[in-house]
């Protein structure tokens, strides 16, 4: 199976000096528990909703023809949280992009990361909570990560003693726990195309 | 600094359990030897010099903004040389490639692996010492990792013990130390843009 994870930097793994990130970690338990992925990361640092809605479907046609089973992992939303985009926008093109993605692929999506940068962190929640209900409504499986992430010292502390917005490893390995532990997760990453 | 890694699944690193691939291992290396860099993995399965040569820019230019440095690296040619494609083909599909990304970024290439497969390897390395000419009519740093993998018994022996064309950690390890100690990796890496 050939996952495409489409976000921003915390997809690509910014500040994780083994350039893993959570997804690579992720990629890696799964194939420890027999499940063998090909993993295609197409975050990008600073990318908004608008952003990825304007890049997203391109790429992922590049890397999952028909003839393999291929599924697309979203995860972003702090970029637009730190910029204060208003959040109607943000939800328009988050629908926009999930609904599309789903008519062709199983899709999933992750939550939105605590960011403390510029007063963001209220927002990420927020976004956060406005993901996981139009995910419902759209019926696409979510996991929330941000209430785990604030509860994860270290994650916290490689923030601060990093750029001020990404972890290092222990913090994009407890995200991965904490989406490999999700029943969401499990469901979907073993579910029937 | 920024740098995207273009290429096909050798690029990606599948069939590596550990999901770095050679491209994560150079990574770390560099990270350990006190350079920073946020890698951008653009290496798809199956992918030719023409499917390159169709999307590399657009998704370089959505990683690459112009006010951070940013550096590409291309690796392809193993599927042409499986599939049989006339050399001349994928040298346009190559100097194309190189010639529009080096107006706009640094960039460096690393040759064609060998693959077993269909009886490529014969192909594999012919274009490998063809893109090496290329690459110096051109002024693009290369490195031929052809002989090198051919004469490590990881590479070989994985491949065999694999699908028989990808290595897993041992063979991508090997080709990442491969570029590495090439001179012409160091020189660039260490460059002023």
């Amino acid at each position: 199976m050939r996952i495409c994870f489409v976000g921003d930097s915390m997809v690509n793994g910014t500040g994780d000096p083994a350039y893993l990130g959570w997804v690579g970690r992720v990629l890696q338990d799964e194939r420890r528990r027999g499940i063998e992925l090909t993993g295609y990361n197409l975050g990008v640092r600073r990318d908004r909703s608008d952003q990825i809605r304007a890049r997203w479907r391109a790429e992922v046609e590049a890397r999952l023809p028909a003839e393999f089973e291929g599924r697309v992992v979203f995860s972003f939303g702090a970029n637009d949280a730190v910029q204060e985009i208003p959040s109607a926008a943000t939800l328009g093109h988050a629908e926009a992009i999930l609904a599309e993605a789903r008519a062709c692929w199983p899709v999933f999506m992750v939550g939105v990361v605590p960011i403390e940068t510029q007063g963001a962190r209220g927002r990420c929640g927020a976004l956060d909570r406005a993901f996981a209900s139009l995910c419902d409504r759209l019926g696409v499986p979510f996991v929330s990560v941000f209430d785990g992430l604030m509860a994860t010292p270290v994650w916290r502390d490689e923030v601060r003693a990093g750029d001020g917005a990404h972890p290092a490893a222990g913090g994009y390995n407890r995200m991965a726990e904490i989406v490999l532990a999700s029943s969401a997760w499990q469901r979907w990453i073993r579910s029937a195309a």
